[in-house]
């Protein structure tokens, strides 16, 4: 009897989630409630490759983690621009590709169905299914790392745009002629309010009041880093303190922006960044009331940390082949 | 025969919209093609009046427009905060209503079904189902008045939000500490870009150079209007056209925020102000593509003016009340 369990155990079908990233890919078998059983890694080639490559770590990656059962669809979620059909990735500042068939390529190596989305969009999906927004019909996930990425859910369906591109708030300006943006824009939200502001924050304030990161750094701001701000606010640094209270406040500007437009339910901040939770939050709480359009006459929504930490992305990616499989039956 | 069929038609019911504004009850009968028949309007008595008189203004221009005609159902659009269940305006600048079941008092009323919702949401609606983003399956509407409203259809539906309130998009803050705005806050977008701000812009240049406005207004910048400048533009003055081209261009770069974070295949420009056209919408098509992220990488939506004109409220909310008997059916 218990063989036969077993035996009829092996045969269940996993769902494997990828998140393809600049440096690594890293895949996942996650279960029926969102955990993850299992992973497996594979370095990224980088981007000057033949994208034959990066296939290759994806394929070997997932053929690994499955360990010999069967595959009921592998979603990719990859850090790159992905169309709107979910079949191509058109551009992407660390991989090869521009503009292949991705999803169609990889479903012939594994003989399953692929679902393909950008890695902010399947992070949303995790925190919505099985995260900080679970049981919300409209959120927005904001995406905090070196930029901003963004995810939104509205009345229970995951917003992709005509492009594919929904979602790409951190660059909407939110300070005309300002800071200059990798994207060739300036002011771009992320320039204030993501790991590369929190950097550039703390180093222009160094000097202005005694700050562990002098030691740190021999003085020298260029050599401040995210972890680095992020350990002296926990020793209780000001300058690294300050620019927590300056990203968050500007967190909760972007925000404001955005409730105004979307409304939604909940917002839950994800990435590198939240990890800080209140120091950065509770400053974005307090910005948002003050920002906010009709602040007194409608239910604020609450600003939460993400809690599905950096597997996000591959969870939610899994949840998407899932969901695809559930819409083909 | 002929007596058959016109007994016939006088018994197929009607559709009415009514467009409920600080100013006017507009009542129309809209056809299957969003086509308005006939109208009856009231004058609306005013904030400080019982909401009564208000809903007695527009029980009668509904059974006068109806003219004895069967009622299938009416749509209400009204310039205010409508909660998310359709139900209540919660709050109106205009409009005595503060949080009454506004929608089932006046289908006790007329007998019939009754939609409700907000004006800028009636809007989106008709153009979206028969004016200028008609086709589409996401789209955004901007509607410029004296300040900006705003709705969204994304994959062919209304994002109405988790308070009624998605789509206001005018008091997104574009420019930190900036023009202190109605709301409460500084630097709204609708400062910026409107019909307000078209005003204020001219007022500021008057003097710089030589202008009709000058002659206009006996050289006293409070007189400026609106129309006054509209009409100045026409005649080609120079500081009337270059109110139009800044309040263009920040039309554009809000507009580019707002693609940053939807992806709308159309953005729709309506209102009062878009009856410039070009004037308006150059201006705003080159700071849009300026601004926007990835605009080499994607299709930069259309921005189009709008078609249906200022009864485009009124034929959004008929087409709501048809939309939700077929729902119903």
């Amino acid at each position: 009897m218990r063989q036969d369990l077993s035996v009829t155990s092996a045969m269940e079908p996993v769902w494997v989630g990828v998140d393809v990233g600049g440096t690594k890919v890293l895949a996942g078998v996650v279960d029926e409630h969102g955990r993850v059983v299992r992973t497996a890694r594979r370095a990224t080639p980088g981007r000057r490759v033949d994208t034959v490559r990066v296939e290759d770590a994806l394929v070997q990656a997932v053929l690994e983690v499955a360990g010999g059962s069967p595959i009921g669809g592998v979603g990719v979620a990859a850090a790159g621009f992905v169309d709107a059909s979910g079949s191509r990735v058109m551009f992407a500042p660390h991989l090869p590709w521009q503009g292949e068939d991705v999803r169609d390529r990889l479903a012939d190596r594994w003989g399953v169905p692929v679902t393909l989305d950008n890695d902010a969009n399947g992070a949303a999906v995790a925190e919505w299914t099985y995260g900080a927004a679970r049981g919300a019909r409209s959120v927005v996930v904001v995406t905090m790392g070196t930029g901003i990425g963004g995810g939104i859910i509205i009345d229970d369906h995951l917003v992709r745009g005509a492009n594919g591109m929904a979602g790409e708030f951190g660059h909407m300006q939110v300070v005309p002629g300002g800071q200059p943006c990798e994207c060739g824009g300036r002011g771009c939200w992320e320039q204030y309010s993501s790991g590369n502001a929190l950097v550039r924050f703390a180093r222009a304030r160094m000097g202005e009041q005694p700050s562990v990161l002098e030691e740190a750094t021999g003085g020298n701001p260029d050599l401040v880093t995210g972890p680095m701000v992020t350990e002296a606010a926990e020793d209780g640094d000001l300058v690294a303190r300050q620019a927590f209270r300056s990203v968050g406040d500007w967190l909760g500007v972007g925000v404001a922006n955005l409730v105004a437009a979307f409304d939604p339910e909940v917002v839950v901040i994800g990435g590198g960044v939240s990890a800080a939770g209140d120091r950065l939050l509770e400053p974005a709480r307090t910005a948002l009331v003050r920002s906010l359009v009709g602040a007194a006459h409608r239910r604020v929504p609450p600003l939460v940390a993400a809690l599905l930490g950096p597997e996000a992305g591959l969870v939610g990616a899994a949840e998407l082949a899932r969901r695809a499989a559930q819409a083909r039956r």
